[in-house]
């Protein structure tokens, strides 16, 4: 039996701890008891909608509720028209979520920008909270010079623990008893479970935020069960660990040896996808090969569970110090670019009044 | 009658508070009713002290309390070694000040750096923040990890009102609230009264930071008052108005002329400070001339008092939209260097087992 | 007579230099002999071009060629759609002046990013730099690449002799002599006369970067006489000293008081500007009143001629260490902002295949 | 026979160009024909020297010359004291490397920082830049006010071609060919082999930098070859790809069977080192099993040598787009202490004046 709470922790992901428990010898499985999982393609987004009832989460290692993956190469590709149809993308699925949470137009939003500006691949959530568009002071303050279309949006950036010394939970408390938000949308970068997820995937969802989750260590939980009002988190992968990548590359070459054996049993004369290599480009679970093919190829270490792998390595790697968490080399300019598509998503989603086309002016570091 | 209401936002410095209530035609006088100013020379640093009372402070439009400054030019000279001893003076004022105001060894410590991450000007509240040796969260999960010599530190950075939607104040209060330190240091930028004093000077008091006070606009006061524990402020000018720069010039043309005509008036023989430049370096309020000599330089302009004739210039520019607030071109090295003088005096002041010679390796951006 | 060349080293812009030389009693005179100046308005852009000939060069200080000055709020005011407009204007500026220098649609060009990256109100030349469009190296490895409507642009950001130890003009000879481009451009942060222009005018010309300009120091001259290709250079003021602000401040007093005189003689019963307040934003030299009230106003100061007034305020304020040159408070987004309206309007003046309106998502930091 | 040229490329470092050609069936040899290895340790520091003659540099894949690795975790702890001891070290090394290339105590020096300062990881070089202490303007312009003990040091930061249009070593070219300096030293960001010895070894060699290497593409070499001056380079690994992870990985879990084997075979009642958990930190190539238990453990793969396991990774990943590069986490700390590092040892080995002591109070950013 795998011991999901120890990997639970390793990804942050409902999507990922739904393929995660799956054995390779069984094909993946969407219809699993507590589990109800959606897709959808816009343009060239891959929209996933993972659903957890009380079953599913003990089952997955994930909390009970809505999960949305957005998954894009706009970011990657530093492809400014695809990252403006991602932020509407996101815009609307944040929109419809906020209803599923019975959020009003009228509800002020507390956005919360989770992490440490000082260390890039943990600086998401403070770059979102200072493009967002800030209303609230000005409800107080100046009430008359607030157009329509616009609600009361406060942001904070609470910092991270090793540098205030304060649980942030216990500081994001502090601030909602003093100001009353209706709602939270808290804003997190994630550790991933694959480096292909690493600034191509953004996560929402209305479970909030959980312990030992993300990049940095914020221990205790950001949700409704603990502050009382509802909060939608933002996430996003920016680090994986070289345990997961050792593991996600072993079973690659599994993969690539099943889908080769497979080729080579088709009756010739087949036009095979060896000869077109540009159809090739990517290995699914339906190419994990048997086991006495991964054994040939892998011994011992291809006949362990994903869990047991992972394991496995970890127990190597860890104590030679081996296993640290790494970001993409590009992590400047997919984490700046990253942190706009989002607050422009997230401005356009709360304020009636700015169009999604437009969003993009409204934000500026 | 001049308005002090008027002006006294424009100076967060009591020092300057002081001077600005003197009129040209008296002379300074270090002694009046409810102020008290004592001065000190340590190597290169002028220390004031200046305490006022609830009659100095309706005379002068600062709040009752301790004022100590520090002068030095360390930061404007880039001279590594001055700046190791502002920041140990800095260190013992600290000191001082704390056991003013009745603050035990073992009190825990929230520092709050106020400002804008995002403005260098206003960054040096940001800043300190992020190289203060923190500790609260240890002696909170792992009180065996803390050595002897460490009180328990906190430390946050509210962000400003324009970016947040929160009120400063009101953001501070949540904390306090949630985390009950015993004493509150807050770290902020503030504007001058003179160009001289920017980046030049440290003020300390125990009497909080005051609306409408400092670089940006917060509102409500952050004190002893409002929160019902001491509140030690450390103010560094880091800004100037237009207005100001050209009263002072104004004040230092008039000074000039006035000795030059004394000089002039000198038995002959007598080695004059004209002869050796050199020594001409500074213009004192005794070198102000009289009333027909400044009315014949500067005509009706001359004979205005301090703020009669700032009064006038703010009503010349501020239609115009002259009267900007500018920061020496400088900025960004004076704010960094700054910085790390105010967080190793802060360290060494807080945690008995830092020594002020070793500060500075503690602090890191 | 006035020093002109005391003080041509103060501004670098030819605007400036050309109302320098009018004496306080003439009115200004558009049409004097050797510099011919010409002014237009397109949106909220007041575009001066000012034609200096070797006549006007000896009078004004300023080197004989074309300047064309654009001035626009678009940035104080932090207004995205007019800064669009403004990179616009300038862009067809652009192409204008480089068509006037015999710049052909495929001549490569160099970019030269002037200044110290390290400097916030410095760093407009390195910023613009790293936002234009190269595309030098793929002509010449991958040709095959290029789109129609390109031409070969490269940049460089050579530092600052402070920062390098190397005369920067010899650095940019060095780049030229190896790649031989036809034309360079040159981005510089200058100093300006007048507070009201920073960070609210370009300036264009075909007559280089001179000794002394400009924010840092620079020594020798990057010109067309140096490097036998035509330079043009985009000044951009972001500075200013003590002295300009305090004389500057001066004349307006002058000016309020000249006003205020001569609505005090008109006939009542006419609409006074005095009544409406709104229309009342702008003083102009028509404002400046005659001796005698000067002399009233102001004593002998009053009396100087610009020139004279500007050397007497340097004589006090900088042997008292006061002529600090400065910023405004806003430098950070000031700076950003200009760079990216410059990189913008040179992408599309250089790129026949970027629009004006798309320029702005080719850039970016 | 394993493919050298296609892996040379992947590390620049002589050190693992070395241990990547011995096969896994032999123990690794330290006097090999044509490249002599000696190692020494002062205090945590681990130095090795490699001198490759030509025959050796057939033979690895590395110019000959001399290299040498300083090996320390003084970064990584981010260990203030360790970081000075490590500097020390550097300048020592750097003088001992200087004489034997023939420079002399007034030989007149160019750095250059290679790299792109926008691109954390790839920064190293432009951030030394910044922080040496630079005299060559001094010797030219004010020659009387450099004191005895410094001598001519000029630096430059040339960026990468994607950024200037320009080859980096044509750049450079041009400005040796414009200052006529006497040396070079460049500093640049690489790509390891081993996620261990990323931001925790630096490499010196008098054979310059190299066509393909570090972390962006530069082209044309940048060695005395090119510029017929000495031209001593000084390299952090920054980065890794997921291929060098992975394998990496797979050699560990092989070693951690073979060691884990053969302490089963020693005698029982012998002190196990898998009962002192402390002392088994260190996976060596003595740990390596045989051919028979590799392929238990890790089938067909286990049985590969370490290029063709590299090959067969790099196959299966790169057209997944999974072999991304990498850089640790907290990459922004680890860049800016080992700039830090890099220019205090470089400014004391240059300057007979800076002793090692203080040569970090003469650097900062």
């Amino acid at each position: 039996m795998s011991n999901i709470e120890e990997f639970s922790v390793r990804t942050d992901l409902a999507l990922e701890a739904q393929e995660m428990n799956v054995h390779p010898d069984e094909k993946a499985n969407k219809s699993d008891d507590g589990v109800t999982v959606n897709e959808e393609k816009i343009d060239d987004i891959t929209l996933t909608y993972v659903k957890v009832d009380e079953a599913g989460a003990a089952r997955i290692g994930k909390k009970a509720g809505h999960y949305v993956t957005l998954e894009s190469q706009a970011i990657r590709k530093q492809d400014t028209e695809l990252q403006v149809r991602l932020s509407t993308c996101l815009s609307h699925q944040l929109k419809k979520l906020m209803k599923e949470c019975g959020i009003k137009d009228s509800d002020r939003c507390l956005i919360v920008g989770l992490g440490n500006n000082n260390v890039t691949p943990d600086a998401i959530g403070p770059l979102v909270m200072n493009e967002v568009v800030v209303t609230s002071h000005l409800f107080k303050l100046q009430p008359e010079t607030v157009s329509e279309g616009y609600r009361s949006v406060s942001a904070v950036s609470p910092g991270v623990m090793g540098v205030t010394g304060i649980e942030t939970s216990d500081m994001i408390h502090g601030i909602i008893h003093e100001t009353n938000p209706d709602f939270v949308i808290a804003v997190d970068a994630l550790a991933s479970r694959s480096i292909n997820r690493i600034n191509a995937t953004i996560q929402l969802s209305d479970t909030g935020i959980h312990p030992g989750s993300g990049v940095g260590n914020k221990r205790k939980e950001i949700s409704k069960e603990t502050y009382d009002i509802p909060v939608i988190s933002i996430g996003v992968p920016t680090v994986v660990d070289a345990v997961t990548i050792t593991s996600d590359s072993i079973d690659y070459i599994l993969k690539h040896f099943g889908r080769e054996w497979e080729e080579k049993d088709r009756p010739s004369g087949v036009l095979s996808p060896s000869m077109n290599p540009f159809e090739r480009k990517t290995l699914t679970d339906e190419d994990m090969p048997g086991e006495e093919e991964r054994k040939a190829v892998l011994g011992m270490l291809g006949q362990l569970g994903v869990n047991e792998k992972k394991q496995l390595i970890k127990e190597v790697l860890t104590p030679l110090g081996h296993n640290l968490m790494v970001t993409p080399k590009e992590v400047d300019s997919f984490v700046r670019d990253m942190a706009h598509v989002i607050s422009s998503g997230v401005n356009s989603a709360l304020h009636e009044a700015i169009e999604d086309g437009e969003a993009s002016s409204y934000t500026r570091i």
